[in-house]
């Protein structure tokens, strides 16, 4: 086997629901993250159909090519399932049968009440020399191969049972081939574009090989992830990453919402509880994205009163008391329709925020003096409000996502910078 | 070449951002399905980073055991970019130069006002022998090389180029490897189980290679997708289909919503449109997914009126009326409050239809009589009432999910027996 840190992994995902334009082989993006925590990384993501002659030719390749390979899934009961028997033949073992695996496999359908089939009994073979890696969700055990040059673990395909797996039995077993230690930190970040951090903070990124630095985009939210390598201890690797965190942090400031991995509607329904406030949302072209955002939140009834949502111009007089001479004069997507809205629900509920949206979402309905994209977010609180115009781009799915982002940031801004204090009730 | 009905076809997708636990490699799920559509399969998809030593070995590989290769991504003018450069030294052919790319590059640069950098200057070599593919949203021409007994072709890696650069370079290119035609139908379904369809139907399940069937389940939707091919015509791959869709229709009725891969809210909101009648919600556990779904129509206000996520029990009773007695006595979440938030969000709206959810989405607020993901879901239309109690499967997300499906399925099923007319205004 090379060093440790050239070590070459190959992931084998056999399915051929895999080649159809139906199903991601998602399980290795799971494993690759494990992996990474052990300081290992992969090489090659290899997927094939449940073919005798491809799967032999796959997995006689990564014999040869890796140092380590993860074969998922064809473990299967059914005549498809071939994993185990070409993988005997790839690497010229053969398969034994073990009484305690089917006893194991019989005590599973007894203890749900039924039989086993007989074509669960392939299931409790296994090849010659390997070590059986318990499977408690489910009926195939997985196995262990270490005497063949190339270390191999045959898991299950289905996801629950293959991270059941990998957790309990598989991360255990790769210790011994640990190079080193990871720590892994993730920047969450709004209000700010992906070119506006490049220009902010570019000159930071990390040119040593142990850190490394992704920054992924999605509609109204950046990421910033970052994973530090340590060769003698998961402390040195959080040591490294930190002065980079630092600097980091001061220049994206409150940018950054979130460095524990926690949505935009938990951290706000965090400060929200904090300070014993609550919230009311009036929305327009998000529909009830915005409400559905908040209380994705467990819990979010504890600052989560109501929410409109005021479709119609009749709906914003009715629900929101928006005077007619309003709408009329300035459209409903306006500052200050926006505004109204803001205040109307605050004001309706008696909740200490008002939060609302008013847009054109697309694909039509767009002006030249209002085009789509085009959408007022609006705060308020105690008499005041705050209202912000945007110009989102995209599809109605994203202009719909980055209004109720950048609403919900709006709210968080202000909680974090204008010290409020509960109101008296 | 082997016979175009065993033409073994490898997707190769370089980059390594595709063996870290961020991206997936969703190009080469569209290259199936168009490949499907030529009556093609895939055999083998790799996925390999950006290094030198990969790349030989997979894209000699490809060379040997496949008779057509899609080489996505690599193509850009970073150092990292090397496809065009490893793929050349893997046939055994050489790189040329070509000014009238060079001349196209610059062009596009011009066009936006840029300057083009000395790393672009490297997209302007192709492989000798090839045919360049116009790349008309990006800089990174594609290649298609013919003259090595495995056809490649060699595309950009960012999903709007190499889409663009397929449909319009590579489609009319594959027509004379074209395998027949085929011809593709999907049944989405809602208001069943996956078991309960497959003992409707599994009798049904093609057994000859020309016609395939996926059964694909998502949270309270399941999809059949039926494919067939034919060697001689689209019409007679349709025809082939027919009676087998047919059967399917014929035993799962109205629990197929569509056949025309609507979602759920394009069919109800067909359905309120034609007979010209609206429709209003009132969400509490749901919190406003049910009106984000219905409005993410386009021109959903023709039909949706407004909404309320009646969250707390004080918004239930101030925005629909709700006697709090009532609360009391059966809970938020029970039939009777469901019954009356449809009801009370139809009148105060004036809308022909309410439709309503209360229950309870987790992971907390469960007891043993009231168990989460028990979620009651209401129809009101011209004073009658209709309530469903459900007990959902799953993670809060999960139980959402279903529970707006369900309130949306309440609606089509009732739309569709009681041959509703519109109320007289």
């Amino acid at each position: 086997m090379r060093k440790k840190s050239n070590t070459i992994i190959e992931i084998i995902a056999v399915g051929s629901e895999l080649l159809t334009p139906y199903y991601q082989d998602t399980n290795s993006l799971y494993i690759t993250s494990r992996l990474n925590d052990l300081g290992l990384k992969v090489s090659f993501k290899t997927i094939v159909g449940d073919d005798h002659v491809s799967l032999l030719s796959c997995f006689k390749l990564a014999l040869k090519r890796a140092d380590m390979v993860f074969i998922i899934g064809g473990l299967g009961p059914t005549s498809d399932d071939m994993t185990r028997e070409v993988f005997a033949e790839a690497s010229g073992k053969e398969l034994e049968f073990r009484t305690d695996l089917l006893d194991h496999i019989k005590s599973r359908f007894k203890k749900r009440g039924l039989i086993m089939t007989s074509s669960n009994k392939k299931q409790a073979f296994v090849i010659k020399g390997s070590e059986v890696i318990e499977n408690r969700v489910g009926t195939a055990p997985g196995l262990w191969i270490e005497d063949l040059g190339t270390t191999a673990f045959l898991l299950p395909g289905p996801p629950v049972e293959l991270k059941t797996m990998f957790e309990s039995g598989v991360m255990p077993r790769m210790e011994k081939y640990r190079n080193g230690f990871s720590f892994r930190k993730v920047l969450k970040i709004t209000g700010i574009t992906e070119s506006g951090i490049e220009n902010l903070v570019s000159d930071l990124y990390p040119k040593s090989p142990e850190i490394e630095l992704s920054v992924l985009a999605y509609p109204g939210q950046i990421e910033i992830h970052i994973t530090s390598h340590s060769l003698s201890s998961p402390e040195k690797a959080e040591k490294m990453i930190n002065p980079l965190i630092k600097s980091l942090k001061g220049r994206l400031k409150e940018h950054i919402f979130s460095e524990n991995n926690e949505e935009l509607e938990e951290v706000i329904g965090r400060l929200l509880l904090k300070n014993k406030l609550t919230l009311s949302t009036a929305e327009s072209c998000t529909g009830g994205l915005l409400g559905h955002r908040i209380t994705n939140t467990p819990g979010s009834s504890r600052y989560f009163l109501q929410g409109v949502q005021a479709y119609s111009n009749k709906a914003k007089r009715e629900l929101l008391d928006i005077h007619e001479d309003v709408i009329k004069k300035h459209g409903a997507v306006s500052a200050e329709v926006a505004g109204l809205m803001a205040e109307g629900i605050r004001k309706k509920s008696r909740s200490d925020f008002g939060l609302a949206i008013t847009g054109i979402a697309g694909p039509g309905g767009g002006t030249r003096e209002k085009p789509v994209g085009l959408v007022f977010t609006a705060l308020s609180w105690n008499n005041r409000k705050n209202v912000e115009k945007n110009q989102f781009l995209g599809m109605r799915d994203s202009v719909k996502s980055q209004a109720a982002q950048k609403a919900m940031d709006m709210l968080r801004r202000y909680i974090l910078f204008n010290k409020i204090k509960p109101i008296k009730r």
